[in-house]
């Protein structure tokens, strides 16, 4: 029997309890497959719920696999409903609805599947020699093992001057944070510069990571289109205009999802309207050094006024697990910014940044970048040819860098039904409605070319392009017997 | 010159916003030594400020040191304000005063110190060696190296069942998350369940991290009165019916920072309110398997309404550079977690996790709690001796576990000159009021044993004596001086 205990007064949306109460019962064996859920009617009224309240949770319920809904004959847990990976429960963490950050980490441990939907390295190429001497002479002085400086080791903070001066950032030391990794950096910023209900602006597209965040955190969102050369400035004017927003959140060097930089021009204009409405830039800047057709400096290099707040990390040009990255910044910021880390989680491991900074200090990451960056420009190079003969009908633009392509779907074909399909024919990809603020369907899909190799890549864009072609093909056919009609 | 640039807007106030400043300014050399500030009203008329913004920001710079105030004469920048350390800049958070945390890890690093003023495990307790070996096998497989699960490793969450059952916590791999250390996992639970502006219950007095945190991210914090017997039920009540708060933030078992346990009686009516009026308690056990008199289970292991969230963390117990700690709650309320951990860092390492778990799989952790319980309870029993011996007129409490006793001061010495002088004799302490909501004089020291040998414990016991004696001798001396004229 289902039971449900709702929390009136909580935070989390009464239709979200439901789910969540639903998924667990299912999880745990207290209502088993073929189990019917009361009628939307029923439940509504027995916990004095509006019917669209229920409606809402089937529906969602429904989306992730865990009921079947048939028409006049009522809602049933799904047979198939445990078949969810372990990991499914932080995908139905609350706030925005689909989890799409745990919904890619997922994928990714699915066995067999060839992941697009994933910006990471792979693992082939992490460089686990040096990693693995590093930390042991780390680990070689106990105090490796005790806490650290909440701002982040001194010896690691001094390679990170050079690695920042790389992209025409100059920082001293004493105005560098150590975070674990951009998703880190990201929420630091937020908690120290955004006050709750405070405006976030970002670019449409932009990393889904930033829009869970906002909407988990009680900050507002609001997007800022761009175009083919970056987020537009006269839109981001009468953003400003419109909602005095505190930060702006830009990837502007091989964006994500679409890989495209922000164009110098428009750089300056940004700039600009930093310094006349006093918002800060959140520059993420992941993929800078991840150039392989050449790239221009960070904008924090162009900033003079100490409004952008620079923000890198070692996950993707080196390895997420070290789950280490670093923000610069001025001195008033930067205090703010440790305020925040160390109410988060105190210090990042002493461990880990001193054997990076060893691995720093040993010269080693110029080598691996230049490894890497040949990786993957094959790899995009293998993906963009393979989409030109495949699907010549798909738009898509080519990045100078970064791990991401943007790819444009045919008219009508629904990104939605192509991304399911697409995992049920082996490929993951991700959807393009995950990266705007308001998820609604995007037409794009983002490919990912990192974790594979070309004949993967080429296989995988068989199969994409297979699903794809049905698609169009039941969207040609509709067309038909539609036309009689009219 | 001073210039100042004021964001009424800002969430960080007005007053803060100059400290950050001429802090800022003092440092980049902008504003040296012997620079006279301009007069309070001088400033808070060219600034539009009320005196009394302009005097708090005055005062709160002359008692970090950073100028000294002159009456009559003037405030200038301190001959002295250049030798704060390069970490300084963390204790400069905005949100609340002291940056207790950040002075105690601070502290930690002064060469020569011998600090009683940090909870942490000394570096000679930690393990390198089984440490060493488990992170070689670890990275032995390159996907260690990768993202993980947002909720954590699986294989480490399956070795945490076991850590968990020692202390009466049942729970599946499926309803623990990995945390990054025992903040972070405060920092979740916050997130996740007490919206921006609800109240979180404290013992007072209590651990200082969740004091800050909720001062920085706009929660409430309501402090409840404790005994010997820890928080008291009467007074949790009333409060519980004042502030409808959202989560009671606990550490029962070896209190930070008074070492004393929950008792029985209260335990069962503290879970009978949480039932009542629906809050979530957040057990911080950081300290439950650092026993050495014997101890109690969890008070998780009571609950059977899924009222308390617990939460644990290999800082104390093992090393403090993991950054990894657990917690275990119901489903639902762990789906929340795992949502908020995901927006706040992603996931912890892989790596790390790996290699927890292979040093946990090859049955370490046993062993390792008994000898460094041998150690602190050595150490526990030189400090109480020596306390005896040198400040017979202090109270104190023997604690079973943990790593911290709670000093009474003689009446009318100050807590503050007392930690001030201290440490120019070279003995760091905790000043209690660093572990009360609301910062005022409370008669306290926390004295924390675990880092130094029982003959170092003698001499630093020996000169803080000193230091209280001479306190107390003043003290003694005034009244005589005021006597007369009474």
């Amino acid at each position: 029997m289902l039971r449900i205990a709702l929390d009136r007064d909580a935070r989390v949306p009464l239709y979200r309890q439901i789910i969540d109460q639903v998924a667990a019962q299912v999880r745990a064996g207290q209502l088993s497959a073929g189990f019917r859920l009361p009628p939307v009617r029923q439940l509504a009224m027995q916990y004095g719920l509006t019917r669209l309240t229920v409606h809402s949770a089937y529906a969602e319920l429904a989306a992730r696999g865990l009921v079947d809904a048939h028409v006049g004959r009522g809602t049933f847990v799904s047979a198939s409903a445990l078949d969810q990976p372990d990991g499914r429960i932080a995908g139905e963490a609350p706030g925005i609805g689909p989890g799409v950050l745990a919904e890619l980490l997922r994928m990714r441990e699915r066995p067999g599947l060839l992941s697009f939907a994933q910006a990471a390295p792979p693992p082939a190429s992490f460089p686990r020699e040096e990693l693995g001497a590093a930390l042991q002479a780390a680990i070689a002085d106990a105090e490796a093992l005790s806490y650290g400086p909440i701002q982040g080791d001194a010896g690691l903070r001094s390679e990170l001057v050079s690695v920042l001066a790389e992209r025409g950032v100059r920082r001293p030391p004493e105005e560098i944070l150590v975070t674990g990794g951009a998703q880190q950096g990201i929420d630091l910023a937020v908690r120290a510069l955004v006050p709750p209900g405070g405006t976030i602006l970002v670019e449409e597209p932009t990393y889904s990571g930033v829009l869970e965040l906002a909407a988990q955190s009680g900050r507002r969102l609001a997007g800022v289109a761009g175009d083919a050369a970056g987020i537009r400035p006269d839109l981001l004017e009468a953003a400003c205009r419109a909602t005095e927003p505190r930060l702006l959140y830009l990837v502007p060097t091989f964006g994500n999802p679409t890989g495209m930089s922000l164009a110098p021009d428009r750089r300056r204009a940004i700039l600009r309207l930093a310094r006349t409405h006093r918002f800060y830039i959140l520059e993420d800047d992941v993929y800078g050094r991840l150039a392989y057709d050449g790239v221009s400096p960070a904008l924090a290099a162009e900033d003079s006024a100490g409004r952008v707040i620079y923000l890198t990390s070692f996950s993707k040009m080196l390895a997420p697990a070290l789950r280490l990255g670093a923000i610069a910044a001025s001195p008033g910021v930067l205090a703010m910014l440790a305020g925040a880390k160390q109410s988060s989680d105190l210090v990042s491991s002493s461990l880990l940044q001193r054997a990076l900074a060893l691995y720093l200090r040993a010269g080693h990451l110029q080598g691996h970048l230049e490894r890497v960056c040949t990786l993957y420009r094959e790899r995009r190079d293998a993906m963009l040819a393979a989409l030109a003969r495949e699907l010549p009908e798909c738009s898509v633009a080519r990045p100078a860098g970064g791990l991401n392509l943007w790819l444009r779907l045919p008219p009508g074909v629904s990104e939605r039904s192509v991304a399911a399909d697409a995992i049920d024919a082996g490929v993951g990809v991700a959807q393009g409605r995950y990266f705007f603020p308001q998820p609604q369907p995007s037409g794009f899909l983002r490919l990912s070319y990192s974790l594979h190799e070309p004949e993967q890549i080429d296989a995988g864009i068989d199969l994409l392009a297979g699903v794809i072609r049905r698609h169009e093909g039941t969207l040609a056919r509709a067309r038909q017997v539609a036309a009689p009609l009219v």
